[in-house]
């Protein structure tokens, strides 16, 4: 746990002098809020989707973000590309499978992905994360409907299948590579109030990856700093708007030091 | 007027209480908002599009929202058939004609939704409604250019010709489905300089719909409910950044008790 | 200095008695918070992208802002079209070359839009602007890599060769049209922590060019105006988020004659 406490103010401290380039491909709801959430942290968000384009954007980036929130076949077809070309260059992944189980086209598509590129991390939630092996599970939008306990045992049994690190987050997080098992109890209920909380946390393990080699430490400590700016927002304030503002400042005034102490692990 | 102040604090409990899901095939520059607005309230928001998922993904929705904000040919035939398998599934749609009036494109794509879709609910401003009649409305962009009172009598017989409620917004809303006229008088001049309250009221009557099935209720209480919460953020801020902030913690924060003593409607 | 403190006054002034429709083909991360920018301080946004309608539309427009983004080939198409319409109709058009020189997509679509349309003024960091001539200049995303100073002496020459005003900005800002050459120096340094300033930024001389044929200053005033109200954020914010909110307030606060006293440029 001390481990893990000094690795997450190092990798605070790492992204905010490297400022790595995170190339995302993400959904159209959360676009703004994950650029203005990256550059808060300390990264240089670059937003490209197009297929004559990503091969390119993608090789000068410290990590990868794919997000299937609204996607489509066009742009699923570019995430593979991109996620071919950072994985031919080593440079990770971070795949968020949202409303995987909702619909045959997310749930395909995930794992499309998954199959096609080499993805360092998954975070979901645990419907959506359970879902890459369970065909029969149906998520209630983008919203949890199993709870992250039940899902633990599970969890590492297919990241080992999968051959990479979950990061099921909820109440509390888990982060498991089919070994290590993880837990992170930093977070705010008025986070699930704010759209996007969950890709942009995704967002911030790719920020962190790009710093962290280790994915389990990068998705772990990522998790904690996102959660922990959930609760020093809910420190000033207590309605969504002002908290989702509150957020992005505290992504930007908490310090390695503040994280190092404040984050929350159960190893 | 005593009953629509009853369903106001019914619908905005039920919301609360079932968090329906609301389908939304919206535009670009809404999303997010739409998303936290309805978040906020208490509502499930997912944003699909792909022809290929929105059959699946609307069947499991309480409703649909279906606005032309950034239309393009590919978008309106997702929209049409999602609104196909709603119609046949008795989910209730809202229909938000962003800009009718203003392009052929726009005035077409608003008149195909409503010709090969059951619409519940249209919710424009007077300009963009009396368009889906009227070939030679050109509307400024989204805003208005018609009073409200001026549209009213036109409306009641357009609503009876397009077999839908009408819900035209403006300084006053007035909203009829040709028989019954209802006015409501909540509001705020600053919703006019935040972009996409229009769009995010048409949301709110979404969830309405979800839990009351009566469209003139639901769309009156819903702009009641939205425009009280614009009433509630011009009490803390006074200029449209903070108050755009501050109308999404008044949406989480404005009770159903609340609401019954603050919805102010005429019949 | 003082002819340019009359003509941001004169202009802000134009912009809320006029409220010109600023017809925006832009990036999917920026499309809320620019027409939220544009809708405080007083002009009315639309963003209309289909191919089928951009000529209607752009031809009821007082300007028309071009932003490369998230490009993809058909958007570029359709800027094109919008752009070849508006020249033949004499209506400005404003570029933001995102991330040229840092992808050959983006350059090439930064260069075929200035090629094919009549661009009055091109705004971007030192990077993309100087990208328009050198094709071995490799931006960081789209973070500016050169300084403004050593940019100014080539941007001369290159808006001479292009045919139109180059605003360069970043600490200082630089205008030129190969004549004249102006500084800005309103601005803060928390604009680099949210997205899309320098988008809105482009935007706002939209704004402005619909009020004020002559290019220089249209792109001086609106970049002071723009400056000023970072400058008077930081007055109440020190973090990104809450930044980016009194920015938008500001942009609805500031009045022609608080602009006219606190903008500060160098002719």
């Amino acid at each position: 746990m001390k481990r893990l406490a000094e690795n997450a103010a190092r990798n605070l401290t790492a992204v905010r002098e490297q400022k790595p380039l995170i190339h995302n491909i993400t959904n159209y709801v959360v676009m703004n809020y994950t650029a203005n959430a990256l550059l808060a942290m300390g990264a240089s968000p670059v937003m490209a989707h197009a297929p004559n384009e990503v091969e390119e954007m993608v090789s000068f980036a410290g990590a990868l973000v794919l997000n299937i929130g609204t996607l489509s076949d066009d742009w699923v077809a570019s995430m593979i590309k991109a996620g071919k070309r950072a994985s031919a260059a080593a440079i990770p992944i971070v795949l968020d499978p949202v409303g995987s189980g909702a619909t045959a086209l997310r749930t395909g598509a995930a794992k499309s992905i998954i199959q096609e590129t080499r993805v360092s991390v998954i975070r979901g939630n645990a419907s959506e994360v359970l879902s890459l092996r369970h065909e029969n599970s149906k998520t209630k939008g983008v919203d949890a409907i199993h709870s992250v306990e039940a899902a633990a045992g599970s969890a590492a049994i297919l990241a080992d299948e999968l051959g990479c690190v979950l990061a099921i987050t909820g109440p509390t997080d888990l982060i498991t590579d089919g070994q290590q098992v993880i837990r992170v109890f930093n977070g705010h209920p008025l986070m699930r109030y704010v759209t996007g909380t969950g890709c942009t946390a995704t967002a911030a393990i790719g920020a962190f990856l790009a710093v962290d080699r280790n994915p389990v430490s990068a998705a772990a400590t990522a998790l904690a700093f996102f959660g922990l700016a959930g609760e020093v927002a809910a420190e000033n304030a207590s309605a969504p708007g002002s908290f989702m503002i509150a957020m992005l400042d505290a992504l930007y005034t908490i310090t390695p030091e503040k994280l190092r102490k404040g984050c929350r692990f159960e190893v």
